[in-house]
């Protein structure tokens, strides 16, 4: 086993890392990395904010208006003319965003045609990959696809898991994607930019027409940095389109399409608080840790997330900021019923939303000037002047598993595989508290562990672990520790929730993994924090 | 005399040249042109679209959130302690916009520090500067500022014309400045924002506040680009700041200063239509052959400024589209009260703005999200994937003298002062259709010339001139020329209104220069398509 230690030191490749042809190292969070990925020389992380980077943001080729339509007119006549003009080629790396969740149409129609083009090896860059692309493992398969670089939910990071990939995948947070453009890490050479409206010049947005997803945050990275970029809507409008969340400027070809993607899988008709009485109990107790804690004071801000014990977070907030006659200053999206209401109510000031997960969330984003869309620059790069995350006064975060150095995990199961991507989560961490709300244990598996499976965060970022037997504080935040001593909170160490856990479900196996690294997890500053290895034993079918 | 010539020659430095060290070219307008300038390998003007730029956008050195204050909070006590805090130092450039116009407090404060401080050998690059900034000249004189680039209405340009700067000045248009630093041709060490609203962060617009200016787009290129970015408000707002038009993560450091600018001479209260019945004549002209020409019809576009004779066109396009029960699509600002007016009755859809020119403007850009801010890059920059301007029907731009050929001139006047910038006139050359609304003589001197003292558009850009004595197309324009035939519109050729000018005043007087180059002006590629020269004989004291 790896232990924890505070340098890097060389590891040897021993016998069984042969044929993956590596020699590691331990990075100062104690876990072995490789020192290429795919070719390409890896920085281990070297602690929170201490990788400083020498480098310049990319320069991304000059382009002159003499080289496009005199009027500013850049529709052509299909997907599949616009990445032929694009110089759709083997190798290349071609970007997406996810803004259409599960309902997305276009990224699956883009491979359809590299396929039917007989391109090979190409990289996707997605900021996040959804069921609805499993359709892609016959590309992946087929060397159409060499390798995805994105969160693989579901079917995808099953087949990465199962060592069926050919390359290997590299997860990042929203910040670290758009981080790793914006340093020149992955250069994109096509994006593709799905959007609910657009112009012929290229200005689109997620708000009007029937694939409203709210914004498209998510792809402004690729719109500022791709080597060429293509706006597809079903929703084409006369210029301008306005509001403009992706620059026309930036854009070399639009499209319009039959339908950009299945609006029911877009965004949820409406988002649900919990009905589980422990995820109820553990979301008041949050909300109850918070009032002792100081935290929910007048013009304090929050970010909860539309997750059903989240939802039920923010829920006890407005209550307690009812009661106290106060209101917060801002909320940080994900949007959803619950928070447009505290909007609308007047319990919070703005709402600065990165992405929209109900209806009423895209309603007020197009209608409130007081509903903000933000985007992965302001919010979550830590390759910037600072960002929006770090200004947050709590963020309540999940995850798969916590250690007992309150280091988490967010993308692997306790059995190895590989089914979530990062989000946000990492670049969440830097706000000025940050609570786990978790269950302590999941189908009989403790959530508490002795060291996670996958290090996604340090353990000096994560403040409080709220389950429903008991709130462990982490030792660092004796400032916390102190404010709600006496409160009549259940506060316990992490040890005894861990150990409250095994007594009930006995001590969790660990899961069983090859040598073979399928995934790296990259850290907000491009940093290799963890890999992700194959698991030894495929998964039962009916797994996700 | 040099002569239009279609290809780059060169030219061996003739004595007369010698102690400004330089050999020259003829540009493909004819115009000579020195190998450098400050130092400064100088490309020469190529043509129209013709010059393709092989180097990429410049790259900022990458920032980590790790060097900024863990709770965004980037206040410090003042402008010299930011100031010193990004270093300033002997031969950095400092940026500012214009914002403020003769309004601003800032910049000459700003300067002072820098002299206070002993450094020296200072580049300003403002997007404009004013009359207010007279007190800068002391700055110039003993050594703290060795240049301005960037336009210098009034006594700075007297300044610069009398040979008085110690290096050469560079004039850009809006979009060229913006194509000027995405390039990295002007390296910004230290971007000078002020703005009528921040937060603490660096969020900041120019909405909000007793200095409101409308919006900060000509600080955007900065705020991207520079290697450290200063706010400065006189009203600091809690986080956030919204709407963000500098973006927080781009700043490094904010100040809060009592007063930002004089308001009244920010934004002028109301900005009024002409009463002189020559320019009303003008204007009505001007409308009348947009409507001959079929421009004006349902869903046009277009540009008119905020001088009297342009309100007085809006006003006249107005009519027209209440008779014709019509309504534009989109109108570019400038905005003033009249536009606004539009904007409200209906008969235009969307008001892209680039800067407000009164309060009106200010009030409809905060209020009404039809009012829409845009910014160099999306409306300028030729050095995108296109950009607004080249998508407007009909611009309406003045110029202080036209030649035979088209050829225009706004920057200097006859004899030979650099007295105006170029502000955004050189990227709205290419809309659709350019007429500049002109009187035939100023002050008894012909504004239509054999050749203009300085060459800022080029004739094949610039279609129709309009006259209270007739009306000239450019010959390439023969679509527009059937179009008005037989409308009796008092139609000429531009050698006929030229002989009816001197016909009148007599053929105008060359200016006297020496053969010092005092400026260069950029086309809108970064080529230089003039320069401008001393001066012989000082003008008399009550010049601007």
């Amino acid at each position: 086993m790896i232990r924890r230690t505070n340098s890097n030191k060389k590891r040897s490749a021993s016998p069984s890392h042969k044929g993956i042809g590596w020699e590691g190292a331990i990075n100062t969070a104690g876990r072995l990395i490789p020192e290429d990925i795919n070719g390409e020389k890896v920085t281990p992380f070297q602690g929170v904010g201490k990788f400083i980077s020498e480098g310049r943001r990319f320069g991304h080729k000059i382009p002159s208006m003499a080289n496009f339509p005199s009027d500013g007119n850049k529709l052509v006549a299909s997907l599949k003319e616009a990445l032929v003009k694009s110089g759709l080629k083997d190798g290349m790396t071609i970007s997406s965003h996810h803004h259409f969740r599960n309902g997305d149409l276009i990224i699956n129609h883009v491979f359809d045609i590299a396929s039917e083009l007989g391109i090979k090896g190409l990289r996707w860059f997605p900021s996040a990959s959804f069921p609805c692309h499993e359709h892609l493992i016959q590309y992946l398969e087929d060397g159409t696809i060499s390798h995805i670089e994105g969160s693989m939910n579901g079917p995808l990071g099953r087949f990465a898991s199962e060592g069926k990939m050919s390359k290997v995948a590299v997860l990042r947070s929203h910040g670290g994607r758009y981080q790793a453009v914006q340093d020149g890490e992955v250069k994109i050479d096509i994006a593709i930019i799905g959007a609910a409206c657009a112009d012929p010049f290229g200005n689109a947005n997620g708000l009007n027409g029937d694939s409203a997803s709210g914004l498209l945050g998510f792809a402004l990275a690729d719109s500022q940095y791709a080597d060429k970029v293509i706006v597809v809507t079903d929703n084409m409008v006369e210029f301008p389109c306005v509001p403009w969340q992706i620059q026309g400027n930036y854009v070399d070809y639009t499209v319009k399409v039959d339908k950009v993607g299945i609006p029911e899988k877009i965004i949820s008709g409406t988002t649900r608080i919990t009905k589980s009485p422990d995820r109820l109990l553990i979301a008041e107790m949050t909300a109850k840790f918070c009032e002792a804690a100081g935290i929910i004071r007048d013009g304090f801000s929050f970010q909860t997330g539309a997750g059903g014990t989240s939802l039920a977070v923010s829920d006890y907030f407005a209550k307690i900021m009812r009661e106290k006659g106060i209101k917060a200053r801002f909320a940080r999206g994900g949007s959803n019923k619950y928070l447009v209401q505290m909007l609308e109510e007047g319990l919070v000031d703005y709402i600065l939303d990165g992405q929209t997960f109900d209806l009423d969330g895209v309603r007020s984003m197009r209608d409130n000037p007081n509903h903000v869309w933000t985007s992965p620059f302001t919010s979550y790069n830590f390759h910037g002047k600072g960002n929006f995350a770090q200004l947050v006064d709590v963020v309540i975060l999940g995850a798969t598993e916590v250690d007992v150095n309150f280091n988490a995990n967010v993308v692997t199961h306790s059995d190895g595989y590989l089914l979530h991507g990062i989000g946000g989560w990492q670049n969440c961490l830097f706000s000025k508290t940050v609570i786990l709300p978790l269950p302590l244990f999941r189908d009989r598996i403790p959530v508490i562990t002795d060291e996670v499976t996958t290090l996604c965060g340090p353990g000096e970022l994560i403040d409080v672990i709220v389950t429903e037997r008991g709130i462990a504080i982490n030792p660092l935040r004796k400032d916390l520790l102190e404010k709600v001593e006496g409160s009549g909170l259940p506060l316990k160490t992490i040890e005894q929730l861990k150990e409250e856990a095994e007594a009930i479900c006995g001590k969790p196996q660990k899961p069983e993994l090859s040598d073979k690294i399928i995934a790296a997890i990259k850290w907000v500053d491009g940093t290799v924090i963890d890999v992700v290895r194959q698991v030894k034993r495929e998964a039962p079918p009916n797994l996700p």
